[in-house]
């Protein structure tokens, strides 16, 4: 019998993943097609499949799981995506699955991290916690009793859009003071650079706006700066206090922390950690842990797509 | 075959409700005990027992659904419960199935009331939706795909205190700012009374702050005093704001109010649903109902916790 492997497919602005994994996680074949050079939705599903049947000679692919922005669990398309080119709806599970043969499923990136932390990484034995990204922006996929939510429009867990401060930064949604625009890697450049026009004085100031990174940030902080370590210093204690409400939603057991701020160890997790617990409910106080994700950077946008095609082909076997 | 039944149980800090309830939500007999004239939880699980039993004669009564502060879904217990005699962690499910001799099941009242809104009310063909209870607190029932969120402690679903309002008023649970301080027929009553303090003209001042309820209050308003309006105005802004919030976590149908400041009508629905609508995520706006429950005040909390059980016993049934 030959081995059964999943497709995981990560359908990005720039660049789009996609891989072969087997149950325990490992990554057997990859390859990438950049997204923004295709036109239509059409090239890129033709081209993906045509890449994964190439990786799947002597496998059995089961199903294909696709995470992608805008992405809407319950009827498989992406829907009006701000950072792609194609407009409208498009069913993209459907054309997939008509493409491949074999059972899709579609969520978003973060939903998708959230299964690949479930089934690959720190929340194996887990089945209440929530997955923050945090990345360009800040996504999130709650799971509540082994499974994520979607809620009634496929598209639930949208921490990084609740008011983390009332008439605060103006937000690419349209609204103002969402978690996002000051916990992400775009929440801290901005603070940095606030801070420089008000007149803080740190190493970061000698580099154009659009050159302070949140890399650099980390860096500069590393090397002493004080305002540096300020900046996350101020993006832990806003992520600590509205993490602490996440908790009076759906009390996880842990929270997990993955992407490019999370990586900059003590200097997010301690402020975060913090205010998390100052903001507690009594109830919760040292309770719920705070973790850095078990997913590994590298192909951690696979795993999760594949997570959850191997999540919904379980829970479909339970099923039947 | 004699009718088949369910008990309904509501514990409260001064009274006790209980009944029998069919599966369409009739209350075929109830009663209610002084729950704080009793010392001993022993005590009110038997005299509750015995006249159930009493209410039981040809009636089948296949299950008991309670309804209690501080319960534990998952272990079916009342821990540490603020407004209640008894100390520490009580085992109250398993000291009412010992006596009954029939499956117990126990959750909070706000739990119980979504599940009484699910089974009888008007979120009968719901999937995902929030209950929301306006009492002396604000307490809340988070259903997501037809099942209530619990977490992995059992009390999940406490909106009443994620934080409205950073530092604001102090909250009975030791932080600042938690909706229930300014959401709740208590909240109301605080908002009046600083009001009065700070120099504003109403009607209401009339009364010594302690007797001023938010029947009161809704009464003056109807009567044209501006203040009390404008009091109902300023806890529908806070609703309207923190249920916008709360649709980025779980994305639901529908959000239902239940309990005495629902009943306050456009009072309090307008600005509510007003301020709910300015700041939700544009992809929701004008598609997530607030709605008053379609739970009948009189009997809710015994309907509720007689939901709980009718929903326990059905699952149970799939299951097999």
């Amino acid at each position: 019998m030959s081995k059964q492997l999943v497709a995981g497919i990560d359908i990005g602005g720039t660049n789009s993943v996609f891989g072969l994994v087997d149950r325990k996680g490992n990554c057997i074949a990859k390859g990438s097609i950049p997204t923004a050079q295709l036109k239509t939705a059409e090239s890129l599903v033709k081209e993906i499949s045509r890449a994964i049947k190439g990786f799947s000679e002597g496998y059995e692919v089961l199903g294909a799981g696709i995470g992608a922005p805008s992405a809407n669990y319950h009827n498989g398309s992406i829907e009006h995506a701000a950072n792609l080119q194609w407009k409208g709806i498009v069913p993209l599970a459907r054309m997939f699955q008509r493409m491949m043969k074999i059972p899709v499923v579609l969520t978003n990136d973060a939903n998708a991290g959230a299964l690949g932390e479930m089934i690959f990484g720190g929340a194996k034995n887990m089945k209440d916690f929530i997955f923050i990204t945090l990345g360009t922006g800040l996504g999130s996929g709650i799971v509540v009793d082994g499974r994520v939510v979607y809620g009634h429009d496929g598209f639930a867990g949208e921490i990084g859009h609740t008011c983390a401060i009332p008439g605060g930064r103006a937000c690419g949604c349209g609204r103002k003071g969402c978690l996002e625009t000051y916990v992400s890697a775009t929440g801290i450049k901005r603070t940095i650079n606030e801070w420089i026009e008000a007149g803080k004085t740190t190493s970061l100031a000698k580099f154009p706006a659009k050159d302070i990174s949140a890399e650099r940030i980390y860096n500069e902080a590393l090397n002493g700066d004080q305002v540096a370590r300020e900046a996350f210093e101020f993006t832990g204690e806003i992520l600590g206090r509205v993490l602490a409400d996440s908790v009076a939603y759906t009390s996880p057991e842990a929270i997990f922390l993955f992407g490019g701020l999370a990586n900059a160890g003590d200097l997010i997790f301690k402020p975060t950690i913090e205010h998390f617990e100052a903001n507690l409910l009594r109830l919760y106080q040292g309770k719920v842990k705070i973790l850095q994700s078990g997913l590994f950077e590298n192909n951690a946008a696979i795993l999760g797509a594949a997570a959850l095609i191997w999540d919904e082909l379980e829970k479909r076997k339970q099923h039947n």
